[in-house]
């Protein structure tokens, strides 16, 4: 049953990613730009606009442990808020339905701040990019995405109609 | 400046702990229990009702940075749901108005999960335990609050009339 979820999410981004985008993300962000202080919506969320109704772990810290304790695997999506790739996934998978419904089987963490675990990044950091981590606290680097020189980036798609 | 303000958060906060509490924090509660999936409030905040109108960090890393960049001073409160002197720090925290206005020259960052920074724990991980980090990224072990015991707990007080 796990696997299966594992599968389901993989397909489904996938099928996302193919309909619309034929190039994998270009732009590579390395740090959200702070220069001039902007002011956050207050109070900021934990699901940053990924899904308000999902419930959304704050740290990988707690991620890991929640992961541990529900046995549930743990999806992680690196983005960046000046990212026009990682908007467009947010949107994608905000707004559709059936990823939200997926993605309850889920321990959730996005990060907009990389952590020091180098498992997190088996082909370098950029965004957006996603990670999945199963119970037994072993990140499934098998789990990829369709573009060979990005492997756990995701192109949003058009919801079909 | 930055010393000042350290210190007079570091006074507040000593002040606020000397009026009501004669013993420190007694409890050690290692772990939240997780067992009974109790539904957070959606969407989950950032704050945890230390002051929704201050701006939280999300991350240990996330706090670091801006930090550096912004050249302010990091606050990182250790705290747990189920420990009540959390909960009673955290209602003076947030309610007096002086703490909040004190807290917005910080960086702030609220944790329930430990990060693996073993210089986040000097004297052991117990909540609530308060640490500083100045922007050079140097944790102020210095900075401690009235108990010999707990260098870094804090306990509240009414807030005076």
């Amino acid at each position: 049953a796990m696997e299966k979820s594992y599968m389901s999410v993989f397909l489904l981004l996938v099928a996302l990613s193919c309909a619309l985008a034929k190039e994998p993300p270009k732009k590579e962000t390395k740090a959200p730009k702070e220069t001039k202080e902007t002011k956050p919506k207050l109070p900021q969320t934990l699901s940053r606009g990924w899904g308000d109704h999902l419930i959304w772990t704050q740290t990988y810290e707690e991620a890991l442990f929640r992961s541990k304790t529900s046995n549930k695997p743990v999806m992680i999506i690196h983005h960046l808020d000046d990212c026009p790739h990682s908007q467009a996934l947010k949107k994608a998978f905000a707004e559709n339905k059936e990823v939200q419904k997926l993605a309850e089987q889920f321990v959730l963490l996005n990060l907009v701040y990389e952590t020091t675990d180098k498992n997190l990044s088996p082909d370098g950091q950029y965004v957006p990019r996603i990670l999945f981590i199963d119970p037994t606290l072993t990140v499934r680097a098998d789990i990829t995405g369709r573009y060979s020189n990005r492997l756990y980036a995701y192109e949003p798609s058009d919801i079909p109609l």
